[in-house]
């Protein structure tokens, strides 16, 4: 199968925090925003595959700032690596006040999506090769990062 | 007030055709695409402003080509033109089938936003500045889009 | 294809401002109306047609006033002109404080919407014709409307 | 206080049954529908006791007919008789095939409401008087509810 | 077929009041309650019946106290007596204010719900025996309840 | 501040996935399970604190089986270890397919909350102590899940 650049699967998407996504303290729900990357990995994640995909893993989420009503939130996804049917994908997560232009890190995460054929199994998927600095640094730092699941899930069962 | 270069509220946003999008021919509500639209129209406007902002009109929108569950929609936006206290937001909105790679153009729209500050009246904005040929494109045409809603006003009262 | 009366299509909706329907400043989204002016627009076409349909284009709306948590929103409907497969469906909407009882206009729009067959295709609609003096007008300005939107095509291509 | 004919608060709501309304027997669910009852019945008392309100009890409910995706409902509902604070209002539901035409009797509910001040205390609202034969008939037969769901509330305890 | 303990079809569910739940005034819509009761109500038909349900109809309901944004609803439902295809669920809801701990008793009801097979026709259910002596009373109770809905229907026809 | 017994937190939410919870491969969304499992975490980190939370972290999921329309998600969740402000809490998702009664483990998530006061700065919580084998499994290992959680923090910055 021939490799893809990374950044052909890369995702831009924008979204403004509304009196709906929040809980009664004018904070935005963690829950919220988890839906809001999962979203957009799944995207990317089709984008590379051109298949049907499923979210097998999300690892670990630390939410640095709060977002409140009426701030906007930055999510950009990209495949960062590839095993035979599965893709590693990462999401960096902004909040911007607009009245301010103030813009904050506000989480970053690495989900693992699975390429599914139209029976609803595992199906193959091309590799992806990295260009600029930053994404030969999210390329190279996936050995390990599987490694670390791959551990996690030993200890838990 | 200084003037801001055009692209410095660009936004971009992508979504994907959810089955509660959709009504029961399997394709996308067109409110449901004006909703969005309105919504990144929003985001760019306030951006430029500073200020909260409300929709003050939406020319008429062609919905050219039908999008289905499993699309993702890439909705673009940026202020192309300004009056005192307006700011006229071009949309463009293209669908992208995730499994052929194919991606068409949905529709266009321009909408005008007016700034508003905290006593809920229209405030003044700065001006906008084009640099590449696009942007020169919709700056240039602007006057003639403002004239035919002035006309349209006329007309319709 | 026999003719109807455009009453038999004429469809009345009311909708309470929830707190999910605005924005931090409390008012109603534009989109949020726009979606609400594009379901009855449907429900309206198809009452007519009794077929499914899609929405082709909507004509330039305005803004006039501002709705809030609280008003109720009152929509209106009817099939003002046919053509062989489209309908102009004309929405009026009212937005009422229901503490103090006033009432005034939001806005109004004209949307085209497509009569499809099982296959989505365009399929022919029976013919409307106007009974009072109100649906007479709406009746009679349509060619106008319909010259205005071919001139905006071929001017927009 | 002064007397209000029953119409002034007559509401018509008409709703288009969408995916996101049905359960996955493709039918509507009972509490999507009771949920819009209790949204009419709210916008009826409204514009009765030009107060807010909370909803005290609605009565039994029987669903006749199931309403399926792409049906249309259609919600009338008027305040048919006022205690001291509260105001009884009757809703009526029908379902429409809009592909067929057909139009059946869903269900048919009365609820009580209260009328609040600003303090969210009950206040007083006005009365109601019956114009039609239909009206006169709701009016009438409210002593013997109010009885019967005194009755059934000595049952319970 | 073989009869089932009660308990069996025991199902609680626990709902965080979002200010989507709400209307202007700060407390829970009434509709949206009912729509949560008839929720756990067909989960728990679903349970004992093991086929698809579909609500036939919900007793008189009365809102004892309202529950405001940051409160937590708690659904318990249990099916409490069985027809041929019928089962009869009684749903208990209390309110907790979670900051002070506050638990309050907000709304009961009995629900029908009817078993249906893969044509959508009424199908046969297994019974139910009690076991505690809270559940002895609703299944003890359930001829009265039942004759209760018989009468009111003669009334209303 | 005193101690409480864990399983004064403990919280059951039973979810029907319904159509809109779903993709248009007809499984439920990881965001959608993720969001559900915020949103028990935090009642049950609000029932331990009494004060409002945010949600700080969540270690890694994986979604070891699909869930379908039709499935219900039964969720429970309990704080299972305490540090001054902070909550750590245990959910625990199955999925139950009701029409044939099979119940599959669907994923595990720890997740951590910070108690608020209401100048929204973190404030102390209550301890907890297990009773059961199970809590005190939970409890004894915390310390362990913490040292990791650092662990992984210094790494990432
Ligand atoms: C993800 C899933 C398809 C994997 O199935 P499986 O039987 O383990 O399939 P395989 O063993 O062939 O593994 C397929 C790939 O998934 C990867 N994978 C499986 N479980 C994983 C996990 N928890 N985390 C990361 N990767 C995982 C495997 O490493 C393998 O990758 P590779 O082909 O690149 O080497 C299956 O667990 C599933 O359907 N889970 C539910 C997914 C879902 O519905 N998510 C949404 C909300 S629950
Ligand atoms: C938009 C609104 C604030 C304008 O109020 P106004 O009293 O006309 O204010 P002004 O006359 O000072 O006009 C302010 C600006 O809006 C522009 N404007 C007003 N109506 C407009 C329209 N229909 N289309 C485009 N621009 C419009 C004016 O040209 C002016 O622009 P400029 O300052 O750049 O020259 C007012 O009509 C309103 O509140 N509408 C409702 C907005 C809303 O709530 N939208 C969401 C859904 S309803
Ligand atoms: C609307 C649509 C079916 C028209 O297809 P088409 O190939 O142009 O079909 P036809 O040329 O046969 O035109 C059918 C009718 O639509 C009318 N029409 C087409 N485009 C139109 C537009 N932009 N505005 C108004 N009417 C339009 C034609 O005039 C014709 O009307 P008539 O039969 O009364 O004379 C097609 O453009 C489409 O599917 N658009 C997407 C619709 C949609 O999904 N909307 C929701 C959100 S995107
Ligand atoms: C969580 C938050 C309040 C911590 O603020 P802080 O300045 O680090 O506060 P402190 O240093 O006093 O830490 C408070 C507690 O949080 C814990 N904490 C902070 N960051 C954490 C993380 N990433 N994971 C786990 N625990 C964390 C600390 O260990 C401390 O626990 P302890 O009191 O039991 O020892 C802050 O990071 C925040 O507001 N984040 C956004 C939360 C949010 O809005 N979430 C929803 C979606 S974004």
């Amino acid at each position: 199968m021939e490799m893809k650049p990374m950044h052909d699967s890369r995702t831009v998407s924008t979204r403004l925090v509304l009196p709906l996504d929040i809980n009664h303290q004018q904070t935005i729900f963690g829950g919220r925003v988890l839906a809001y990357i999962d979203e957009i990995a799944a995207i990317t994640a089709m984008k590379h595959a051109q298949t049907a995909v499923v979210t097998a893993s999300i690892d670990s989420v630390d939410f640095i700032e709060p977002a409140v009503v009426g701030d906007v939130l930055e999510l950009e996804a990209i495949v960062c690596s590839t095993g035979r049917t599965s893709m590693e994908v990462f999401v960096n997560v902004h909040a911007e006040n607009l009245l301010t232009g103030e813009r904050k890190a506000m989480t970053q995460s690495f989900l693992t999506l699975v390429a599914m054929d139209e029976h609803k199994k595992p199906t193959p998927v091309a590799g992806v090769y990295p260009e600029t600095e930053f994404e030969k640094h999210l390329f190279e730092t996936a050995t390990k990062r599987r490694e670390d699941r791959k551990r996690k899930q030993l200890v838990a069962h």
